[in-house]
């Protein structure tokens, strides 16, 4: 099926949003087996829309189009369309009553700009938007179907979901459909894996696609496969597991903060964080999950020498000998930590974040961490010279993620603490 | 000027890519007052390659490529040029001595993938790439002036910077160049603002045109004229000050948290956090900024109960009296917080989250701040019914903004402290 994207909208062409819907549009139809051939993107020009529509219906089979719905004057998709069908644009009954309904559930009064959204072409239909006020509008044009979805990500992504990618369901062949399989890793590079799977893994089953997205901190691997080859995926996702299964936080749309929760809740045991160069950084990762509150008791941000003595009882005396980004004094916030808080379980991060701070013997990028619980510390120095916001969010994944095995009762040490070594040899 | 942009890259099709080099394109262009005319974004397909940029080259007088010219199979610009301008592939002695010295600068071996990277088309002229491999290229086509880019965004923002900009500056009209100023503000909706200014400001010079930005938690005003308005631009700008001063957080590439380490640096104070639903997010905003250790002291994460009672010395009774979200709460942990940090200057915030842990009289959504020193703590109840990420990111900027408003003197009360209330009436 051939099937081509129109984006519209001012703000697209000027720099001021940057489009994320085209990476939803795909994510919905890949599992289809559909690809994007082309992509076009207008600012609000009547002429310019009814020329581009004209021109791309007659280069495919579908054309979904986003943008211009909203009750602006500058949404023009409607009367672009109308134009296109030579169809007048006449007050859909469905359209005012969907509007009517959306704008009493909100205490709001239909308005004059509101009512736009319900003048429509003549020849076409609605598509039903469950979240937001403007309805979708499909029409056919030179034997190519239209979709029209308005711009808020939520609401075009409702539609594809509930409307769209249902319909398109039925026109392509079962056989083409796939199924993807995402695995969130920590500590593992896109190179360093497909060489492992390379190596290791000579019977990767024929037919499952492997792929790699690139996060901070983690790294996304697909597993992608026609529905016929079901088996051949799941025996890949085994394989995959057994090589790598240890490095693996999170499946699909969870993250690794979330797995760590939920690995607690399960255990019924609490957290508690002492942070100095993550700022907070884990905290707000932690609670930014809903359920964060039943196992996230307590958290320090101890930035300065002062604040680790008076909060954490790290001592003066090893601060002054040691450092405070040292194995000493990490351990001595993670220890202050769970003293002060109760808490089960404990991360500790001191580090240099940069661009000031570093030396010769700890450079910028240099991180000590201590975690575990009121029985066992564990510590590492870790090195990620990556500039203060990527050093941030690296050292976060660490934390997080050491503290994910060690409750998990993973014994084997990540290759990343091996390979992520300052150059020069740290105090300790 | 016509000016149309072609991107390449099957990772922009699927999705896994999100295109932020458009934007900064049209960032580019800007000041130039060159807009974009239309965008087409393609997969790695030579055939369609060839055909789009020749319909393209058709229709403008500048067409920037962005992608396709890394060393891999999959990079299809050098030979699509090849084809389109009917001039064959050869090596090109300045692109080939950029590629050894950019390999020896990195004691990397010549191999036959970078060497691709020198096969250029016969007619191309070089742009040369300060940060990376890749050497641009650049072709006349139908009278159209063709210039490809690197998809590395590092590497397309310097040849933007260092050629193509100063190359494109030649050819417009002086007085189309424009300025752009831009003011960021926290508290006031687009709307709103645009409403008052209408109102307020009907001298507002002609030509200088006013935009807006929405992020979170801040809006962004800009104020665009040409080079020679710029006293209109300055008297704009004045006005603009006059009416919303005290909502203008940061200017140009700053922040509301790097204003306020800014200001609490020249005033030689510190601060400490008690955060209970933002769960570090403010913390972690200030720590993201170079900076932040010279003011900011400590931070405490307060999930539960316990903690707040344990760390920041809040009543038990009162905590079961008036419920964690309440003034008397906030204003406790603020007073704890200052306490065992001894800082001069804190902000304290409870609120509901979501999506559970609400109730009529405190609807999800609600928070209460408190905020200050300890000669004087304020509060204000606030209520952001956004769901969760948003909630937290709304709240972090109030904390910020409201003890930037205390810390710098304006007594007069921010607006959305009146606008932003619970629906029902909340405890205090």
């Amino acid at each position: 099926m051939k099937l081509q994207l129109l984006l519209t909208g001012n703000e697209l062409m000027s720099g001021d949003t940057i489009d994320s819907n085209s990476a939803a549009v795909a994510a919905a139809l890949t599992p289809l087996g559909i690809g994007i051939e082309r992509k076009v993107t207008l600012g609000d020009s009547l002429q310019q829309l009814v020329e581009e529509l004209d021109n791309m219906a007659s280069q495919c089979q579908v054309l979904l189009v986003n943008g211009g719905l909203g009750p602006t004057q500058d949404d023009l998709t409607a009367q672009a369309l109308a134009a296109l069908t030579d169809s007048p644009l006449e007050e859909h009954p469905a359209a005012l009553e969907h509007l009517r309904h959306w704008c009493a559930g909100r205490s709001l009064r239909l308005n004059s700009a509101n009512l736009k959204q319900a003048l429509l072409p003549a020849c076409a239909q609605i598509i039903p938007n469950p979240v937001g006020s403007a309805v979708g509008i499909r029409v056919s044009h030179k034997g190519c179907e239209i979709f029209c979805t308005p711009g808020v990500p939520s609401e075009l992504r409702a539609m594809l979901r509930e409307s769209i990618i249902p319909e398109l369901e039925q026109r392509v062949d079962p056989a083409q459909t796939c199924r993807i399989e995402r695995l969130h890793t920590y500590g593992l590079g896109e190179s360093t894996l497909q060489q492992w799977i390379q190596d290791e893994l000579p019977d990767w089953p024929a037919g499952v696609e492997l792929g790699f997205r690139a996060g901070a901190p983690t790294l996304e691997v697909k597993l992608k496969a026609p529905l016929a080859l079901r088996d051949e995926q799941q025996q890949a996702r085994q394989q995959l597991e057994r090589l790598i299964g240890d490095y693996i936080v999170a499946e699909a749309d969870g993250t690794l903060a979330r797995s760590l929760i939920a690995l607690l809740t399960r255990q019924k045991r609490t957290l508690a964080l002492a942070e100095s160069c993550t700022g907070g950084l884990i905290a707000s990762l932690l609670t930014a999950e809903a359920g964060a509150s039943g196992v996230f008791e307590a958290g320090y941000v101890t930035y300065s020498n002062r604040i680790k003595e008076r909060l954490l009882s790290v001592d003066a005396g090893d601060l002054a000998r040691h450092g405070a980004v040292s194995e000493t004094v990490a351990r001595q916030m993670a220890s202050g930590a769970l003293a002060a808080s109760g808490a089960d379980y404990v991360i500790a991060v001191t580090g240099i974040a940069g661009p000031d701070g570093g030396s010769p013997e700890k450079p910028v990028g240099t991180v000590w961490l201590a975690w575990g619980g009121p029985e066992e510390l564990r510590t590492a120095c870790l090195y990620f010279p990556y500039g203060r916001r990527l050093f941030q969010t690296m050292t976060a994944g660490a934390g997080l993620d050491l503290l994910r095995r060690f409750a998990a009762g993973i014994e084997t040490p990540p290759r990343y603490i091996r390979d992520r070594q300052p150059p020069a040899s740290t105090d300790a």
